[in-house]
């Protein structure tokens, strides 16, 4: 099985996508309350650290779209217009959002006044809309995107800027590390920077088929947006600046990336904490024994207000039901059969490993709480390794192929960019030292590069 | 200060309407906050009644909007064309959806198979678009609403239907009485149904300047939608049959009447369960006597786990203070000077009345629950007044006039609609019994009406 072969027929829990729309999805029941457990995460992660959430339109005048020149060329050939009201033809076209920038800072420059008011850090999370041309695939490239992500700040100077996006790289390590995704953070080069920003740090997940997903977005946008939107603050000395920009953004993607990460052949395998399902609690009945389903429900019961929990009640086969639960993709399966029941215990069975564990029910509360801590950092720990089994190192460029992604040492984007061959430049690793040769030109590396496919 | 100027100047903490394009709103992050308290209480009665919440794509095909013919002839008028993808002209048109019907119904036909999926009962939480070539205002006509809750149900039979749709009644019964929100409930004419439903049954509030704004609506479709759809289940007895289909919608106009219903001349008076921020704890510090901040921020620190509390450490005037946290709404004000440091107290002061009261630190938690409770109950009953002052009765045509809403006995549709020149006719109120003469022919009347100008 291909990995898009388990990717399509397990997406399908999540996003339907046989809406007579391509590239525009269905959230299903199941799939739209991981969603809320996955933003609400990262919801609160940005507030505690100052961002506010808040909500912009949806249509962007043309005009308005066309202000910043290099960003325009970025989004030109995917933006959806819209034309007609009714049966009469608009007076000035109007984009459907592909990013907000264009939207928010004519609003920035209504609101900001004083170095008091910065920084300015305001986020939401709404659809916005790319005309692909590529081929579409749910969560990975959409021409609806659901739920996008979109942070943006107003700074000072560019010192303040580098703060927020040291802030945002530390807030991306934590929601992607409680998601249990592995990912390298990589330094775009010039040529694949966010259309009008200066620098632009991404977050890349390697996934099962060694390609890499941009999973996260940071950007630096200096000043260029706020002059063209004419954005100004009064500094200390009275003086007037124009403030440095920056924005953030996640996408759908990071839903993608997640399932991606865990799955097996069975199905989702999903850490406790953005599982909607934690808990199936199934009694085993066997003929001619005695039906422990009142016991069960006594356990479902004490455990539900804790728990997101489920009791499994159908007149299935015990295999059909397991069957059911790990599909989803939910992590702890507790099993209740007239031996549990005698011996008041219960089978605890995870999802990640399979393992099974004979638990008493008296200890029943405290199990549950260390084996979910347990599934957590063992789905963590896993996700790294496998990414780790699929990122080679690469000397000579002839080592470079699909299926896998490399890192490599280089002098400089221009050596990288020589390299691309059959694979893309992602960028620089941050963080990583180089400590040889460039594999391009043999001079001493200055940097280690990611290469690989990328969607 | 006539209503609009005080709606205008007061709509603007929540939504900043200086977006340029008319009629799409930018909500504040104080706004987004409330916003969230309100949907999220719609969320939770919703899901308390078994509706669950998807999330459906945004744009509609031309032939799929059309399906429906009562349906398109409704909205054709305002609905906004999508024709161009970055610059190819689409194969196909795409409408911004004005309300989801033609969205979900061929997925409801993938979905449903059987008598078991039945009730099938879904809700979404989205913008929906509608090309207004009316006036627009803040939260009440909107070309984008940014907000709009829909429901969207199917039924085996029209006694499933039945139940639903009173079901449903009672939920936004529950959800209008906690936002202290006064309403009628109507069931509206022939005429005035939405596009496509053989029953409409609306919430109509009355706004402090008489007219009648609609908060929310719940209609049955009967079998149309489905059969144009082709949405079939197979019934117990092996045989098909087109379920019965419902919707109900709630938009941010929920919003628009809950502001109006409380406010008065110093801004926004926020019922405490949707109150971004509930208490404001204000140091109140005088030139030379002990300066009461330390004891404030322990206040603060007591109470701000168990309420959206700040305290207001800015170096202003009290007034200023004061002013600040009346216009916001906030329900509570917790006033400590030197006098209340001195004799460990603290002064509450509400919002709602204005009422002062000195109680002890000691019994601090007990008594703001008390008057968060008082204060609901004071908000309710006065919303209710306010609507019932606004309302009158009449019996003769002569005595409608605009400025008040009317209570009107009537025999017919048809005879109430005669009855509209200076006034519309809303429908007949549920659950009043007429026990006089049509005001319109003078035969004995079978229903009461409601009859008002309206949004």
């Amino acid at each position: 099985m291909t990995f898009y072969d388990w990717y399509n027929e397990h997406v399908r829990l999540i996003v339907d996508n046989r809406y007579k729309l391509k590239g525009a999805l269905v959230w299903t029941p199941y799939g739209f309350k991981m969603q809320r457990l996955v933003y609400n995460k990262l919801r609160a992660l940005l507030e505690s650290t100052g961002h506010q959430e808040t909500r912009f339109p949806l249509m962007i005048p043309e005009t308005q779209l066309q202000k910043e020149k290099e960003h325009v060329k970025g989004f030109n050939s995917e933006v959806y217009w819209v034309t007609h009201g009714g049966s009469s033809k608009l007076e000035e076209k109007l984009a459907l959002r592909p990013t907000s920038e264009t939207v928010i800072y004519p609003m920035f420059a209504l609101w900001i006044r004083s170095h008091a008011d910065l920084p300015l850090k305001i986020f939401q999370i709404v659809n916005t809309f790319r005309y692909e041309t590529k081929h579409t695939r749910p969560l990975i490239r959409d021409r609806e995107i659901t739920f996008f992500k979109e942070a943006h700040c107003a700074h000072a100077n560019q010192k303040q800027a580098q703060q927020e996006m040291d802030s945002i790289e530390k807030t991306y390590k934590e929601f992607f590390d409680a998601l249990c995704t592995p990912y390298y953070i990589v330094k775009r080069p010039a040529w694949d920077r966010f259309p009008g920003a200066e620098e632009t740090v991404a977050f890349d997940q390697v996934m099962p088929n060694g390609k890499t997903l941009q999973i996260a977005t940071s950007h630096n946008l200096g000043t260029g947006f706020s002059k063209m939107f004419e954005i100004t603050y009064e500094q200390e000395d009275g003086s007037h600046n124009h403030p440095v920009l920056t924005c953030h953004g996640i996408s759908g993607r990071c839903i993608a990336g997640l399932i991606s990460a865990h799955g097996d052949e069975r199905g989702l395998v999903l850490p406790p904490e953005f599982a909607p399902v934690q808990i199936a609690v199934v009694p085993v009945i066997f003929k001619n024994k005695e039906d422990p389903t009142k016991t069960a429900e006594k356990v479902f019961d004490s455990i539900k207000e804790r728990w997101r929990a489920v009791i499994d009640k159908t007149d299935e086969t015990p295999g059909a039901k397991y069957y059911r639960w790990e599909q989803q993709g939910v992590p702890i399966r507790v099993e209740l059969g007239p031996r549990e029941v005698k011996e008041n215990k219960a089978l605890l069975v995870r999802r990640d490993t399979g393992e099974k564990k004979s638990v008493a029910l008296s200890s029943l509360d405290k199990e549950l709480e260390k084996l979910a801590k347990n599934i957590t950092e063992t789905m963590h720990e896993k996700a790294w390794e496998k990414q780790k089994s699929l990122t080679k190192k690469a000397t000579n460029p002839k080592q470079l192929k699909d299926g896998f992604t490399y890192e490599v040492e280089v002098c400089s984007e221009e050596c990288a960019k020589n390299l691309e061959e059959k694979l893309e430049y992602r960028g620089n690793i941050v963080g990583k030292k180089a400590k040889g040769k460039c594999i391009a030109c043999g001079k001493p590396a200055k940097s280690v590069g990611l290469m690989s496919n990328a969607y």
